[in-house]
């Protein structure tokens, strides 16, 4: 119903934490993958928050992990999937509205606001 | 430092939350503040969750509860404080940055990306 008009039910919680938001954003920017130490750098997380985030984000087949060779070494490269992709632009397209919706009700309110009656101050 | 280019320290996790951002930017809306009820039905909240962010949100002086005489019966009333709108007005600030960022990389991965050598496929 319009009644609830803040609801903002498509701000998925998988991607409503500031470290996971840090961790799809700089994935969206680069389809070859990153690896875990350039997304831990790029996000500032600690290896076992980022190890968590990237956890809850392939359960639910938002990225994908793989250990590949880098230069004469092994690494760990994290991509976001498609399907995960598609699901974090919708994501913020809601948070693009979340922003509008802010922006113009701060203006709205310059105007002198009347819902209540004004409380008695003695 | 530049490296944690995605690190978003501004994003307060006081506000970064889906039900206390629709408390926020609904108040913000209304100087004259919000009845419980209202406030209620406008964030979608049960009456548990509502209670919760709202004592979050006093603890930090962000809003402010009154007890006040609404028509013939007395009601709950909720004000954003200036402090609080000043911060979380700084929020939104934050907010847009990441939007624009995702928009920005979101495009630029469109051009074909080689951060990383092509994983073998065999």
């Amino acid at each position: 119903v319009d009644s609830a008009r803040f609801a903002y039910s498509g701000l998925e919680r998988i991607f409503h934490e500031r470290g996971r938001l840090a961790v799809c954003i700089s994935l969206i920017a680069s389809e070859g993958g990153m690896r875990f130490a350039e997304l831990q750098e790029a996000c500032a997380l600690t290896d076992g928050n980022l190890s968590r985030h990237l956890h809850a984000l392939t359960e639910v087949s938002v990225v994908t992990l793989a250990r590949e060779r880098h230069g004469t070494r092994m690494a760990t490269v994290v991509r976001i999937t498609p399907q995960g992709r598609e699901r974090f632009l919708a994501y913020l397209d809601e948070l693009e509205a979340v922003v509008r919706d802010a922006r113009a009700h701060s203006v709205e309110s310059i105007a002198p606001p009347c819902t209540l009656s004004p409380a008695k101050a003695t």
